[in-house]
């Protein structure tokens, strides 16, 4: 873990989809959100990330999937590295160490993730998780101190730093001391998986910060979702969870995934993340819902879907999304393997998938 | 008006679009709203229609566009007759008339619309404002009881009975009898111009009732729409109608037709009206007032656009549009003859309108 004057941990740390979303930042200095949310790991989706701490003057670096980060224009990293140094500061300070003369560090940074960054699947979330996890371990920090360094890095970094569900509450304070991401959950629910499928798309999207800003300042029905719907819905995902409960669960998934891009609609001007294939899926779920709820969508700033399902149910759902969505046959393949299980097609459609995923849910991070 | 036994009127009735939009009854049999809505009629398209009421006993028979209507699964026709009658026996009992015996009558319909019914604009309620306006005529009605007819006929027909900005007011009494439209400003703005682009979609469509109903059950947004944005923004839209403010007035415009979709899409299951052409159209007209606010897209239960502009801007507007939209040749013409300008193009483009109107709005109804 450490060398002469260099500490280096790797982590590896799974991106999370809200069933609650996130939208709308009460501070963005700080990241404090307006609203609580509530997620999952998706725990195939990893970023890898090694972080050396390293005594001495010395230029901060930043490398994901082996290209250098340009930290100029990257502010969020020097943040996140200003307040672990910080951090160690404070616990010096607290432990009487009688080091006075600041001794100076800087950091290394290389991270890899298993899934294309440009494919719009939160990669950066994923990517600050495991810089906090690792400035945690190196620093010996608390869970609270780990979770605010993610979140100064990308809001709902500090949702992936545990397995279960994860209750990201907004806080009260203006110092963020009480904007923490927290099990929600007494066992995590392992028979949940996700089926991603990637839609692409040409259109310039609106990145979420300037989203987020753009909806707080201008939908007449945030703030109404913030006060009177997200509360009651988190409750409703917890119990559900708790109990086991796949029908109810879905039901408040695709209702705020639905709502999120309702209040993006309602902004001046206009904000829009679905597309054509978004709701071609969207009918899918619909279809194969008909006799039981079985399958819930979920959308995040952008087209791609988020399907969850009962890991039972994987087959039957990519069989019925095969009827209108093409699928790539490598991946089709690949899922076929993991589960045992065959498919037919691709058949012909318009719709195009460009990326198939499968994962299991709620795993959090594991050390590597 | 009348011969032996039959009165017969004729009158000409246009079409209305709200610019806060009426979405959700509180009485689905008397047709009343939750909200009140405000509208212009859109002058170019029109209904003719003449109402004969025969004494006598006799079918009552509705033909529109040389169409015979099945009245056993169009109820609402029954519905205004009925409704008629009770209004004629009524002002009869009041003024004391000697006639003890019960007279029948029956009713003829024949109904002419300018513009294609099955392009989704409204043409029912182009139709019951034709028909309550007749009855009004033919039964010396006022205009509180003419509106109750063309809404119980088709609620938002009761908009299309005034010239000027007509506000459709929701009331309060389970009766309906406050729920009526009036007129909202002291001089119609005669500058205001609209730009329909009709947008074909194969799509299968929930019909406004259907779509009222799933929305008033299922959004949690509604209500706070309701209750605290309608009021305010019926107010906004009468201030800057009335200080001919059209910067003002298209901003409310837009900002209500995109309310009105995200409730939709807050529905359960979502509802989607706009289309892949509909958003093509709101860049086109963002980019169009990146210097000044000087158009005002509004769209109801489906993908066709309604793009509000002062007159001297249509052929600007439609110039910007024919950059990214392919619009019939021959629509062209007809404004370019109507306005004395002239456009180029139609350019290659994917997304495709079927149909161009441009029309004066508020001139309100004819008789004929």
């Amino acid at each position: 873990m450490s060398g002469a004057g260099v500490s280096e941990v790797t982590v590896r740390v799974p991106m999370n989809i809200a069933l609650v979303k996130y939208w709308g930042k009460r501070d963005e200095q700080l990241i404090l959100p307006l609203n609580d949310s509530i997620s999952l790991t998706v725990d195939k989706l990893t970023a890898e990330t090694t972080v050396r701490m390293i005594q001495g003057v010395g230029e901060n670096t930043v490398e994901i999937n082996g290209r250098r980060v340009e930290l100029s224009s990257n502010k969020r990293y020097q943040t996140v590295f200003d307040e672990a140094l910080r951090l160690q500061r404070k616990r010096k300070e607290d432990s009487n160490q009688n080091e006075t003369e600041c001794i100076s560090h800087h950091f290394e940074v290389i991270s890899k993730t298993n899934f294309p960054v440009a494919a719009g699947l939160a990669s950066s979330a994923a990517g600050f998780a495991a810089i906090g996890r690792a400035i945690q371990k190196i620093l010996n920090l608390n869970d609270t101190q780990a979770n605010r360094l993610a979140r100064i890095g990308s809001g709902s970094a500090c949702r992936s730093m545990f397995g279960g569900l994860v209750h990201w509450k907004k806080g009260e304070k203006e110092d963020g001391s009480d904007c923490v991401a927290v099990r929600a959950d007494s066992e995590n629910w392992k028979d949940l998986y996700c089926i991603i499928l990637v839609f692409d798309d040409e259109r310039k999207k609106v990145g979420s910060s300037e989203g987020m800003r753009r909806t707080r300042e201008t939908s007449t029905l945030l703030k109404h979702r913030i006060e009177s719907v997200v509360p009651e819905r988190i409750e409703q995902v917890k119990k559900a969870y708790e109990s086991r409960n796949f029908q109810d669960l879905a039901r408040v998934i695709m209702a705020d995934s639905n709502q999120f891009h309702a209040v993006c609609l309602d902004s001046v001007p206009p904000i829009r993340y679905l597309n054509e294939s978004s709701w071609r899926l969207i009918e899918v779920v619909e279809k194969f819902n008909q006799q039981e709820v079985k399958a819930a969508y979920t959308f995040d700033a952008g087209p791609n879907a988020c399907v969850i399902v009962q890991k039972d149910d994987v087959p039957a759902f990519i069989k019925a999304a095969l009827q209108d969505i093409s699928i790539p046959s490598e991946d089709l393949k690949s899922v076929e393997e993991d589960l045992n299980v065959s498919f037919e097609g691709p058949l012909n459609s318009s719709i195009l998938c460009s990326k198939l995923i499968v994962s299991p849910m709620g795993g959090g991070p594991a050390d590597s």
